[in-house]
């Protein structure tokens, strides 16, 4: 790993994870006091209290959460297709077709909106393009250094201390009650097990995420996973109880998004007849952070908005709930 | 659960697991003594010992174990197939057309060599069939039940009591030193783990296999996953190492397998500059087991045996190094 990375990486998780004596006195600091914080609490603990009537044995306190937007930032765009975009640009020398060949001619020149007219299809072509034709080491290595260097285009922060600072609180909460934290995010697997287990404490193998296809063989007796352009899984709305099936095995009993691309997920947890705790972050903080929901390019909370409180799920009010956002505030 | 599952589960997890005793003075009391046993705990010890040269951090002590043939019988042929034809039978008078239809007119006939005539394609068609058109719940409740009455035709016994008492002691040893313990097997991921959990002491969510297509819906107002007959990932082969790095996302240090099926996994183990532990299950015992390997139709062990030879891999000699095959010999 690079060393920049790591010490920006390690930086982020002492901001967020070592604060013994504040975790002494009060786990969740960062969570105002309120009908939220108190309904994180309750359930946290009615599970997880021998002799209580909704006790769920250890092996079975799987919590789930999506990424963008709810454990990390998601604005003006995600994070990966940045990267994306700066590949773009690092790998435009070797490809002289780009210049007039879309969606890259208009990426190289700037304009989004053209590049992406195409919708998600085009998206897929860039995410192909430059997620492709390497080792996975050689990924990793490549995305260790653009994290090291990268920085939000409107905060001027390195992405990976954009990561909200309740949601740290929350996922070494739950470990410590002996939940098993994943995160189950549309995401890139590859891309996002980079930074998992130093900044949120999750190890690789409990991040599930969107995939392309990688394909194995030996060169000079050497075995070399190569990534492939062609997208194999998209985690994303009804794709992540199917992940989750497929990658954990078990009913989580409890969710955590931010969109109507969870929405499913917390259907799943939510709506079988389980003790279960589903909860969405609502961004409410255009001062702190952005404010957005029902019209949001990246983002969209439109359904889960609706299903949150046909169901009673827990929502967060950032501005009203979240005392502090980002790590070191 | 069915009860009748859950009790022959329970007593096969107590004759693998649960020897205290036995365990307390030797955690591989199945196996002789010799070169094969002395390589395991070495192994063992090397990576786990803090100050050895070797000494491997907990977090990267990740094992995978094949399962047809590594940890259960596999002959006469896969217990899944079984499972497969008996669904065939047992649908058939809901298919009246499967009377003349091939691969079900042979296979109700009981001509399986007429049924596989077309190999892989054959019995893609016939998992396919047995495997969709229910929940994913209704499939592991047709699968708990079919374990706790169907036995294997050459034994008579249960499937889950022909696992390999030997690598039942493997895995808790290796758990007992840190190690985590995975599956990595082309058996069909929700078959699996079905017994995987009581059996082997292998969690959900660390059982890696094939798998058909899964559906999420939401019906009357309630989520369901419905299994499609589309196959959507074969883990067998280069499938191995891919659906590591997709779902476990390390590299494991110890990897265990029977079949040119698991080559490419104990490649992708072994063969990277790290330090890592390969064996391969030679099936030598035709007296209390079978005897099979370079030209076996199910679990064919031909280019493995040439690469355990030219790779120094260790290789089992079932009837030399095992003193008890199954639990409770």
């Amino acid at each position: 790993m690079a060393i920049k990375t790591k010490l920006i990486l390690f930086a982020v998780a002492a901001l967020g994870l070592a604060h013994p004596a504040m975790a002494a006195d009060d786990p969740l600091a960062s969570w105002n006091d309120g009908a939220t914080k108190e309904a994180i609490i309750a359930f946290v603990e009615s599970v997880s209290t021998q002799g209580s009537a909704n006790f769920v044995p250890e092996a079975s306190r799987i919590a789930v959460f999506d990424n963008d937007g709810t454990l990390w930032a998601e604005q003006p765009a995600y994070a990966q297709l940045f990267f994306a975009l700066d590949r773009v640009k690092a790998l435009a020398p070797q490809h002289p077709e780009w210049t007039t060949a879309e969606p890259y001619a208009s990426i190289l020149k700037g304009d989004l909106k053209a590049a992406f007219a195409g919708g998600m299809k085009d998206v897929a072509t860039v995410i192909g393009a430059t997620h492709s034709g390497m080792s996975t080491q050689e990924f990793s290595a490549i995305v260790e250094d653009w994290l090291a260097t990268a920085t939000n285009p409107v905060t001027g922060k390195p992405y990976t201390q954009m990561v909200y600072q309740p949601m740290l609180e929350l996922l070494a909460y739950m470990r410590a009650n002996g939940f098993k934290t994943f995160i189950v995010s549309g995401g890139g697997v590859e891309f996002m097990r980079v930074f998992t287990e130093q900044v949120y404490g999750v190890p690789p193998e409990q991040v599930v995420g969107s995939s392309g296809k990688v394909s194995f063989s030996m060169v000079d007796g050497k075995p070399v996973l190569t990534k492939q352009p062609d997208i194999s899984f998209i985690d994303d709305g009804p794709g992540k109880p199917v992940a989750i099936n497929l990658q954990i095995g078990r009913m989580p009993i409890a969710a955590f998004g931010n969109s109507d691309g969870d929405l499913e997920m917390l259907q799943y947890t939510c709506l079988e007849p389980q003790v279960a705790f589903c909860l969405y972050v609502h961004h409410t903080d255009a001062a702190r952070e952005w404010a957005y929901d029902r019209k949001a390019t990246f983002g969209k909370l439109d359904k889960g908005l609706d299903a949150a409180a046909a169901n009673g799920w827990t929502v967060v009010d950032m501005a009203r709930d979240w005392a502090v956002i980002f790590p070191g505030e």
